[in-house]
């Protein structure tokens, strides 16, 4: 029986999910929390390799070789106490032996947040995209339909990816406005498909930052999945403004 | 002529708005950024005494004998480079001779954020209260009608205010649900009034908390009003979850 851990963390002060050699990452800080509570001999293996400054609010982190008499239900209070508050446990249970949480995602919500004005947001600095020139969210979000289905993605892959192929499946693409009057309203990205390449998601950003300023017409898009050109797609948009917000398993 | 800055916090780093001996200001940051602009002999009024760890939307401050080349729609950036990223100015406009920040105004809107869930959000643990307790919106919202009108507010202000009347009218309260996919779901509670005691907000916040959660009734807030007694109304929530949204005058 393995352990299947929810973690929310503010990626802000990490170098990511996964253990590197310049800065903290985010895994490293749980697996000491989980040193505090499990004997030694435990594996912790994450679903999703967040980048630095990424932040989430339902990674998975997978256990296994874990022992422990603390209840499931228990378990997170106990490892929020070894975590600095910026990485939370907000869920524990158990997953049969055979579990594998990369391989058996069916799919993933990412969602990528921009604050458009004139001048940057102090409260959203940490969470949202700084983007002063003026977006029109309605062509965003007709652009954004072009992305649902299965593509060959090469145009929204960073270079030095490693991947075997390059074709995923979208199947929900949404641009919205969204309100919160004590922080002030953000456009969010919201994207559920069953994988995602390397900086995916920020290419996508930023290719409907383009359309959102007119630099792109939302009928260009097909053609810039068409032509698997990175050079043809819109920039890389800043880590702060991504967040992974859940991860879909059939039998959990 | 005068210049009214809108002025925006994130207060988690100071010690509030005023200056004061323990703990930066925003006050203070905001002269010293002044200071790299105006020539010496200006001074900056605040329109309200944001408490440590408050934030701000739409705080505003009063310059006079402030003289500079600089055009006022350009004012902002050039503050702005001279701020840390935690305050930003953005916006500021020239306000006639007798123009008074705080006499003038005619009404504010505070927002008081709650995160209410089992674990603590770390995308919002600066900008929102924590409440693990489950809450009942709907009967929040209910209760937040019974303050809407003119009512002697003594019950809902902190001990040690020197206030000669505690009469302040609310012209709107409301709880909501906010969604940010990126960020998580908040209950927020948003009032418009013609001025706010000390504490009130986030005094009027525990009273719909403890509603929230069916320690008092929807009903109980007219009698408490009507008491004048603060040990009848409910605890002051914690800074991090107010925000100063938004501050109106008649002639601006």
């Amino acid at each position: 029986m393995g352990i299947l851990l929810t973690v929310a963390y503010d990626g802000t002060d990490y170098c990511g999910w996964q253990i590197q050699k310049n800065g903290l990452a985010v895994q490293e800080v749980l697996e000491r929390a989980a040193a505090a509570v499990f004997a030694p001999g435990f594996t912790l293996l994450g679903a999703s390799r967040t980048d630095a400054g990424v932040h989430a609010l339902g990674q998975r982190a997978h256990m296994t070789g874990a022992s422990t008499t603390i209840p499931l239900d228990k378990l997170p209070f106990v490892l929020n106490n070894a975590l600095p508050a910026d990485v939370r446990v907000v869920e524990a249970i158990s997953v049969s032996d055979d579990f594998h949480p990369i391989a058996d995602a069916v799919s993933k919500i990412y969602t990528y947040s921009i604050y458009n004005s004139r001048f940057r947001n102090p409260l959203l600095r940490r969470h949202a995209a700084f983007v002063p020139l003026p977006l029109d969210v309605d062509l965003m979000a007709q652009a954004a339909t072009h992305f649902i289905g299965q593509h060959d993605f090469a145009a929204f892959c960073a270079s030095g990816s490693t991947v075997k192929s390059t074709v995923r499946r979208l199947f929900d693409v949404k641009v919205d406005r969204a309100v919160c009057s004590g922080l002030g309203q953000t456009i969010e990205i919201t994207l559920r498909g069953d994988g995602f390449l390397y900086n995916m998601v920020r290419i996508i950003a930023g290719t409907l930052v383009d359309v959102g300023c007119s630099k792109l017409h939302p009928d260009d898009i097909p053609r810039i999945i068409a032509s698997c050109d990175r050079t043809r797609a819109g920039k890389t948009m800043p880590p702060e403004g991504l967040t992974l917000v859940e991860i879909f398993y059939e039998q959990v």
